[in-house]
């Protein structure tokens, strides 16, 4: 099987057709752009299956809120407000319809609170558990990857790496409620407000969900810059394991769901500068291509 | 496993969260209907799968054609104009680029036939293959089930029962270039174009995915009418099957994709009458609420 890279590149190869009114088309960003009677509404949709991207123990309400919070962080990383969800679910045989209610008391009680309607959903049966999610937003300055400059410094709205140090707990044994950040790997929160805040003043924006290599490098190509990281506390992580494995979580894992962005200044975390050239660097040496892979 | 009428039920009470600007939510009819600056937009989401969704022999690009038909069926039941889809698709660990190519250009095909943009996707791996299609439209006047009025008829845009006829031909052993109607079974047409000329005049409408027996007891239901059908001519489906078997096909089978809609006057397929009352008949007999079930 080839990488999921190609297959979103070869995707946007064939689905070239364009309308008067998309602004930004697939592929291209954390959502899609289109334009409604002058009004910008960004589109997204993100799928999630038992056994690729649940973590072990997970209960089924958090399934619910895992769904809609990653479809809710692409909206964060316009900086658009969430507006409506749909879903579409494949039951397994033995799925009963007690923890189908669980499940979308999960979905419910993250869309209330981001003020999201959910509009549709529809079940199907099949082998694996998994689901789809749909969410509409709205935008009145989208965040797009491609406008950071050289000169801005770069910023992220959480420490990454804990979600992956939390699922690396567990798989050493440890029970769900003795892992370092439960929270980030089973109730990830989509960063809406930080989101629409910063969409006021910050320049490139996208969010960490295969890791936070990948996401500086999408906005590094996008803009036709060079982003430069300096050393960050990773004190919070260092707890855990020893500082190479810490730096290595901090990179090149996800799940997070924070968001990274470039502005001229905030009081975010700061992690790095722009700078003129190409690619991503940390202490003189490129930052790789790579995070997690489904 | 409870029947997907009750997982339905039961998501359209727990996402009671409603929205100022949500005109029809969840589980209400064929699709949401929501407004964006005094503009009526559509939303659906529907989904496939291998195993229980797709005819034996298909090809790939037959499976992009119908994920996406089956979610512009929906916005044509409400007179909608189709405009923009995304999809989530989980592939198989032997599922190749070149397949991957071919069911991409299936959707892209059917899309651009309509003037539909391909705004987004996601793919990801699990044990059986599967898609999920998301869709927005456009409508100047939405087509509700629950307008239907004593006194009008009732019609259809083609005769239902031909996909599953088909169906059954495939099963008994006849090969895919030898069954009756072998384009509603593999790329069943979404009827935009009627959806839109209908929806001038039309009082209540919908598709027919489950079956003609379900789409017609969901208008009744709606609109707090009666509906009486009257002797169809179904020689299309006597020329394969006996008349008995024929009739149950006709009503009770699904695949065919064609609307349902009731009004004064037509030139479609006139299958019968609203009168006050309630319930679905035919010859003076319930006709049950069964169709077609995953």
């Amino acid at each position: 099987m080839a990488s999921e890279w190609e297959y979103v590149e070869l995707a946007t190869k064939i689905f070239s057709f364009k309308r008067g009114d998309v602004v930004v088309g697939a592929g291209e960003d954390d959502c899609a752009v289109v334009k409604v009677n002058n009004r910008s509404i960004v589109l997204t949709a993100d799928s999630l299956h038992e056994k690729t991207d649940f973590p072990p123990q997970i209960r089924e309400w958090e399934k619910g809120h895992m769904s809609i919070a990653v479809n809710l962080s692409d909206i964060a990383a316009m900086g658009a407000e969430p507006a409506f969800f749909l879903y579409t679910v494949t039951l397994t045989k033995n799925y009963t319809l007690k923890k189908f209610r669980e499940f979308c008391m999960g979905i419910a009680r993250l869309a209330e609170k981001y003020g999201v309607c959910v509009v549709g959903g529809d079940t199907d049966s099949g082998d694996e558990f998994a689901v789809s999610g749909f969410a509409v937003g709205f935008s009145n300055k989208p965040l797009l990857r491609k406008n950071a400059k050289a000169g801005e410094k770069v910023f992220i709205t959480g420490l990454t790496g804990k979600a992956q140090l939390s699922l690396e707990q567990l798989f050493s044994g440890l029970s769900r409620d003795s892992i370092a950040f439960p929270e980030k790997l089973y109730t990830p929160e989509p960063k809406i407000e930080e989101g629409i805040r910063i969409s006021e003043f910050v320049s490139a924006c996208t969010d960490v969900s295969d890791s936070l290599a990948i996401s500086l490098h999408l906005i590094a190509r996008a803009s036709k810059v060079r982003i430069e990281l300096k050393s960050v506390d990773l004190s919070l992580l260092e707890e855990y394991v020893d500082k190479e494995k810490a730096k290595e979580l901090f990179l090149y894992s996800g799940g997070d769901y924070e968001l990274v962005y470039t502005c001229e200044d905030d009081d975010g975390i700061e992690i790095g500068k722009v700078v003129e050239g190409r690619g991503v660097y940390i202490d003189g040496r490129t930052v790789e291509f790579r995070g997690y892979t489904h």
